[in-house]
């Protein structure tokens, strides 16, 4: 990033977000972005090669720190204390910022079929990441699957509880999303 | 379905699969694809609004299957066995031609982005379609979401074991599918 412009990539995803909930996703400009960003629209292409790109971006790090922190947990980590490990990792760089920007994302994805795709897609992404580098532990395949989407479960409805709940609450994403994970896991004893 | 025109449909989109295989999904036309299928345009377009639409038709009836076999399960069934259910009925509708889709369709997801985004979103209606059956039966919302990502791997996966094994066997998707969700069942044993 450029040093006369600090923060203009979070500015941006910020500004895009905004309006893609109040006028569409399709009805967007990247100039609108830009102008709401307060920047100009070449600083918006050093960024991000159009305003798809924006979204994938924050999905590909995400992934990147799941997966990160999944390989570098205890050597002698189940399944599934990797798996919390990875959610921590990613929880660690989700701050303020992050929790406003859920339910104006949310909203956004609701009026939007194709950001409904593109985060049908971040599922798959996070999900995959996670398995791969489960796989890459030993972990055999069927339980790196069902680890991995047990994890993409408890960081979505983690981050849904975090971004949803009281302000008052000052705890990090990580503690919702290790909730929800050891709920998934109480749960497997239901399942029949 | 016009009588005259037999099979039209499902000619549809084995030609429209072949095609995005052969030369990409975004390069692909309705008029290549109904040409293709021996059908008319006006033909395509009494079936399906565009092309996306001709994968988007097949997934919502699968959705609709997973759901009516998990809403149709015995009262007593436990969750997983709802979800068996929901495999079962939906892999009955699946015959000869599905198998024979399943390594060109992955073959044109390889090699689109569109199509990845729209696999995804599939995977995502699944889920959300079992989900929501398996509330209606009372079953707690963590173990619906649990059973449900269960029964989405158990599809997917039994379907590349169906569609990419030897052709001698004759055992029907159920089969595969099932076995499958047996094995993520045991799997559960094993995430620690």
């Amino acid at each position: 990033m450029a040093r006369w412009e600090p923060g203009a990539r979070e500015r941006l995803v910020i500004a895009a977000v905004d309006l893609f909930t109040e006028q569409g996703y399709d009805a967007t400009t990247v100039t609108e972005i830009a102008e709401r960003a307060g920047v100009t629209k070449s600083t918006f292409f050093r960024h991000f090669p159009d305003k798809r790109e924006l979204l994938v971006a924050g999905q590909e790090t995400l992934s990147r720190l799941l997966a990160e922190g999944i390989t570098e947990a205890p050597a002698d980590a189940s399944p599934l204390e990797a798996v919390a490990a990875g959610l921590e990792r990613a929880s660690g760089e989700m701050g303020p910022r992050n929790r406003e920007l859920g339910p104006r994302l949310k909203a956004a994805v609701a009026a939007s079929t194709e950001l409904q795709e593109r985060d049908a897609l971040k599922s798959v992404g996070m999900a995959a990441a996670m398995t791969a580098a489960l796989l890459e532990r030993g972990v055999p395949e069927t339980t790196a699957h069902l680890a991995s989407e047990m994890g993409v479960l408890a960081f979505k409805q983690g981050y849904a509880r975090w971004s949803e709940g009281e302000r008052s609450d000052d705890d990090g994403l990580a503690r919702h999303a290790l909730q929800v994970l050891q709920e998934l896991r109480t749960a497997t004893a239901a399942l029949g």
